[in-house]
């Protein structure tokens, strides 16, 4: 699909999980990623140098970068037990780049230049995010809703997540800004993704960015969902592949999806998911996006198919 | 002066001063690094990891770099009271280099690939070195001799230091096995410089690496001595240029050298310095190597001319 200019919303390995996949099918890429992270080597850097936390931002870079020797250093986490342990190479050289160059956006695209990037990645706030759910299940009685802040406690807590928010980590009161050149990306594209990964806290909080989710909800490109393969622990156990799709109506109401993608295995009710796809107008496509090798993970050649022929059907009405 | 093969063995900024005059005459470069740095950044990633100091390699990286923004980045250090305070980002590169690669060539490479290096840095060791020095001064008794050991140690010392020793820092009874890369280039170059730097701690530790000094004594290449503009405080205060040359000599004692090159408002007593420099077979050319604007520092140009002067005046002969 030469000239496909495609968007992939999220973070983590679900985001790296579409990169790869769309790979297969367009060279013209932009990854828009999450910036709420806390935990590990992300937080640590987050809270010595208040910058956005670089993990996610790293992930996707690497996604789109070629296979070569720099692309294995920028993932390499030194270990020990020193003031280095657990810091990515790749998220130290972004918090340098943020700090001289200032402007993320900038910073990013020489990180993309230094590997060698097809595409290029964006943040989704230029600056970083606190998460906030409501959350039941943590106390005697089940109906008590509680206040849990920050990605890590949100994507671990063994109670119910209901319901996020997103605070602007330096100025508590003001609401997320996303950054222009990501909202521009999804106004232009042909097609959007959002998914698969940590529900609540890798693929919502876009739609919580009020410029991001009117781009989302008024851009004329295809917009595709991609479902887990399983339900993560902590914020979404027990979760069922429609649950998913009603979170994220709840989250975005006038939010209109054209397909919706699982993999057959993973959805026990395939009829409740198509119902469930069809109250966002989307069709839903099951099939096998993985392979027998990594079950536990998309396959990109063929999820990159399946969102290709989902495309084409929608191309096609 | 087209395809001239240049080697610069020193470290620290006054290897950054050659590299910056041979820039102006010629691109074929090869710098040969000191490796036994253990302050500041370098030695808390040394202790950390123990790998290479990475501070002399990038500020030699830096040096032959282009001027572009990830230069100003690999240079850049982390500010604050955190874990990252004083950590330069090129030096946490390089830690990740070094440990992904394994090999310091391959991963002096890889670094000089993503800085666009005109030529190349090499390692004068492939593992870490300690400094020991004779040093007198320190007790009641001037004619003390107390053995000092550690790069910071020495360039600090109160006392005078007389002669300095090189141990393999992983293998203490170890004599310094050379880098064979840095041996082939300095017996292959048509250009070898000495100096300047910290004399005892950057300058001559070359000399004592077995196969280095052989290969510095054999080559056909023109030798050339650069010394300071200023006595460094600590391992050479009070120190003449003509002393300079003497503690070279005792260091190295079959090492002949074509020419001396001086400013010439650094030598107080002309007559002295060229018998010194006769004595190692050499011609001083005391030049004035500096600009107005920066007195303290060689300025490439001027540099790189008299550079060129005297190789031709080699040549001639």
């Amino acid at each position: 699909m030469t000239g496909l200019r495609a968007v992939a919303l999220g973070g983590g390995h679900g985001l790296q999980a579409t990169l790869g996949a769309l790979r297969t099918i367009t060279d013209d890429i932009t990854a828009v990623v999450t910036v709420a992270d806390d935990g590990g080597s992300s937080g640590r850097l987050r809270r010595e140098l208040g910058l956005l936390p670089p993990g996610d931002l790293r992930k996707a870079l690497t996604a789109l970068a070629g296979p070569d020797a720099w692309r294995t250093v920028f993932e390499h986490r030194f270990g020990g037990t020193g003031a280095l342990a657990g810091h990515a190479v790749g998220n130290l050289v972004l918090a340098g780049l943020l700090e001289v160059l200032g402007d993320p956006v900038a910073a990013l695209a020489e990180a993309g230049r230094l590997l060698g990037v097809t595409g290029r990645v964006l943040p989704m706030c230029t600056e970083p995010m606190d998460i906030e759910a409501d959350v039941t299940g943590l106390d005697e009685d089940p109906s008590t809703v509680r206040r849990i802040r920050g990605q890590v406690a949100v994507a671990t807590t063994p109670g119910r997540v209901h319901r996020i928010r997103l605070c602007n980590a330096r100025r508590r009161g003001d609401l997320p800004t996303a950054c222009p050149d990501a909202v521009t990306a999804v106004r232009d594209a042909d097609l959007v993704l959002l998914g698969p990964g940590s529900w609540f806290t890798s693929v919502l909080p876009h739609l919580l960015v009020p410029e991001l989710h009117d781009a989302l909800v008024e851009t004329s490109a295809t917009r595709v969902v991609v479902l887990n393969l399983v339900p993560q622990a902590g914020e979404t156990a027990g979760f069922s592949p429609e649950q998913h799709l009603d979170v994220l109506c709840a989250h975005a109401p006038g939010l209109r999806v054209d397909a919706v993608v699982a993999d057959a295995d993973a959805v026990p009710t395939p009829d409740r998911l198509r119902r469930a796809a069809g109250a966002l107008g989307a069709r839903a496509w099951l099939d096998s996006v993985t392979n027998a090798a990594t079950p536990e993970r998309h396959d990109p050649a063929a999820l990159g198919a399946t969102l290709a022929r989902a495309i084409a059907a929608v191309r096609a009405r």
